[in-house]
């Protein structure tokens, strides 16, 4: 017999909000949720080291590409490695993505049929295909502990007939990639969840016919993805309210691609437990630094000779041991290190604010919290 | 009175070379020598934090550079924000070169008169003056333990009386340097020391005549520069061979810019104490891991899918994490995460190096050691 490692734990729920606090259980142990996933695209999360994303930050699951690693170095090496968590020294939890929005945003696409789609490499421009059985497979090669089906992510803005084609197209692959799934020899069921992907542009009637629809698919957790394709964020918000009535309340949701540090809460407050987005470690690359006191343009002139810290009330080495002026100095220098420092910091901001969330709700204070976030500002005074 | 911080201990010399293992006491703690210092040219070892540095890597002294300082963020600046050391957050010692180096490598050169160097900002343009005096002033505002005597460092080659004119000028900048740095008030003395540099190109005659010339100076350590500027590996090795006997048995001497992994002994073996050169750091960036079985060229495909440590035998962070697989593909994904790795282990190679040498040193053993890296592959097989 197999044993199930995988499982969804609800802790707390807001009474006003639909926020909830859980735990996920996962062959590669256990993630406290609401959750931010740091993404690590490339099996490295850009300018961090494993140590420090499990010791200092302790990140407890973080998000790959396989687009990414199916085209350099390839599934099938990651796998001759020991999978994923062993070639990158990540011994905690991995979600990978199916692939499905790096093709549809990256690559020279050039054809989506029922059984699949047929890309051009965004590195060397080689045809490959991706069905909603073999992104399976590739993502079971590396490994991962949540694999995502494969989705047709629609561009923004895209009629409600595209829309609505499109997101049947999601909903047949989804079920292919499970019967495929189900299929897999051995533990595979206990050791690793395949999430489907809710998607529906942004009309909500096709958000909701597209839930309802992968609800038959008893899944372990459910994605809503095709959100942060350039529309505007009160929308995306909206279409997260929208679906997760229609979600399971026993399952985690997962909101694709998000977001900014002040609309962790607000995914949180329309019950979403998982999130991820590359927002905190490009912005830290590009001189954006997130603060408990809003964001630092890290190449203001302001702080060239400022000798305090990112963030006075932030705990990480980078704050703890370096000035305004210094991260200023690197970033103007082109340093390395100035990558790997505001990195560092920005993802730990995402965290702690995870922690303060979880934190309010399973003290029953999470409405409070989002009213003090909200009047919060964004840029530093 | 104040308190001499500054001194060298000799512990051990070899019977058969000319090597010796000491202690450079500092008012920033002991280096132990022979000790190759990391460059950290703007302030940072390219790739490297302070915390490595300090604790996986033990670096007991670090360098950096007085030209890229001054034009970028500014000695003023450092020394308002509490001095170098607090501005990169390294406690321990550091030495700054005099900027001469750089001035004549990197700068549009205008000008050199007996008073100074007139020169172009390889950064904007601007035009600069560095002074024997000036470079002094420059060095103290960044709180440098060791400081270095600004001096020419001619091309290679030049002929026998452009290097006697340009060697005799080093010598009076040296001169102007010490009278400017005796009179400074305070502690000065007893907190930092001022190395002369030894020029001269490629001729024991002018080495011989300019060592002899700073010896008058009773300098708490001296430098032999003006290598590693395009001559033969035999003849850098020949010049410290006949400056070395010239040189004061009881004080450091510090080769500038050298060397390769298999070159380290050979300088120690002729009286170096004191090494510094930017190769473990750019080489690593550039896909060249130094190993104790010779270099490893990452990019290369046999490392494709090797398993392996980039060394068996090293114990740093990187090796007892990652393969050769995982540090390839990070390579060739031009991940910074690679910088950081390739840089952690061949500055730890490096340093194991030195402390190899010095257990060697101390235990009796050198010879035999220089023997047995003598005949150790450069390459891997």
């Amino acid at each position: 017999m197999s044993e199930d490692r995988f499982h969804f734990e609800i802790q707390a729920e807001c009474p006003v909000t639909r926020a909830r606090a859980g735990l996920l259980h996962t062959a590669h142990g256990i993630v406290e949720t609401p959750v931010f996933m740091p993404v690590g695209t490339q099996a490295t999360v850009k300018g961090l080291a494993p140590r420090d994303l499990e010791g200092e930050l302790d990140a407890r699951i973080l998000l790959a590409n396989t687009y990414h690693l199916y085209l350099r170095p390839g599934a099938d090496l990651i796998r001759s490695l020991g999978g994923l968590h062993r070639f990158m020294s990540w011994p905690r939890a991995i979600l990978t993505d199916s692939g499905g929005y790096q093709v549809f945003s990256l690559s020279g696409l050039r054809k989506i049929t029922d059984h699949g789609v047929i890309f051009q490499s965004h590195l060397n421009g080689d045809t490959h295909t991706f069905t909603p059985e073999s992104t399976v497979d590739l993502q079971l090669a590396l490994g991962s502990d949540i694999l995502m089906a494969l989705d047709e992510c629609p561009e923004y803005p895209v009629s409600h007939e595209y829309a609505r084609t499109s997101m049947e197209r999601t909903v047949r692959w989804a079920r292919a990639a499970y019967a495929h799934f189900e299929k897999r020899p051995g533990d595979t069921r206990g050791r690793h969840a395949l999430f489907p992907i809710v998607q529906g542009s942004m009309f909500t009637d096709l958000r909701q016919q597209c839930a309802a629809e992968l609800l038959e698919l008893d899944a372990r957790g459910y994605a809503v993805g095709g959100l942060s394709v350039g529309e505007p964020r009160p929308l995306s918000l909206e279409m997260v309210e929208a679906t997760e009535p229609v979600l399971l309340r026993d399952r985690p949701r997962y909101a694709m691609g998000v977001g900014m540090p002040d609309e962790l809460p607000e995914y949180v407050a329309r019950g979403i437990d998982m999130m991820d987005c590359v927002l905190p470690s490009r912005n830290a690359r590009n001189g954006c630094l997130f603060t408990s006191q809003g964001a630092v343009r890290i190449k203001q002139a302001r702080f060239r000779g400022d000798p305090g810290p990112v963030d006075p009330a932030c705990q990480c080495y980078t704050c703890k041991s370096f000035s305004r002026a210094y991260l200023r100095h690197l970033f103007q220098a082109g340093e390395i290190l100035y990558a790997a420092l505001a990195t560092l910091h920005n993802v730990r901001r995402y965290l702690d604010i995870m922690r303060e969330i979880r934190h309010a709700i399973l003290s029953g204070r999470f409405p409070e919290y989002l009213q003090t976030v909200r009047r919060a500002p964004v840029e530093i005074e």
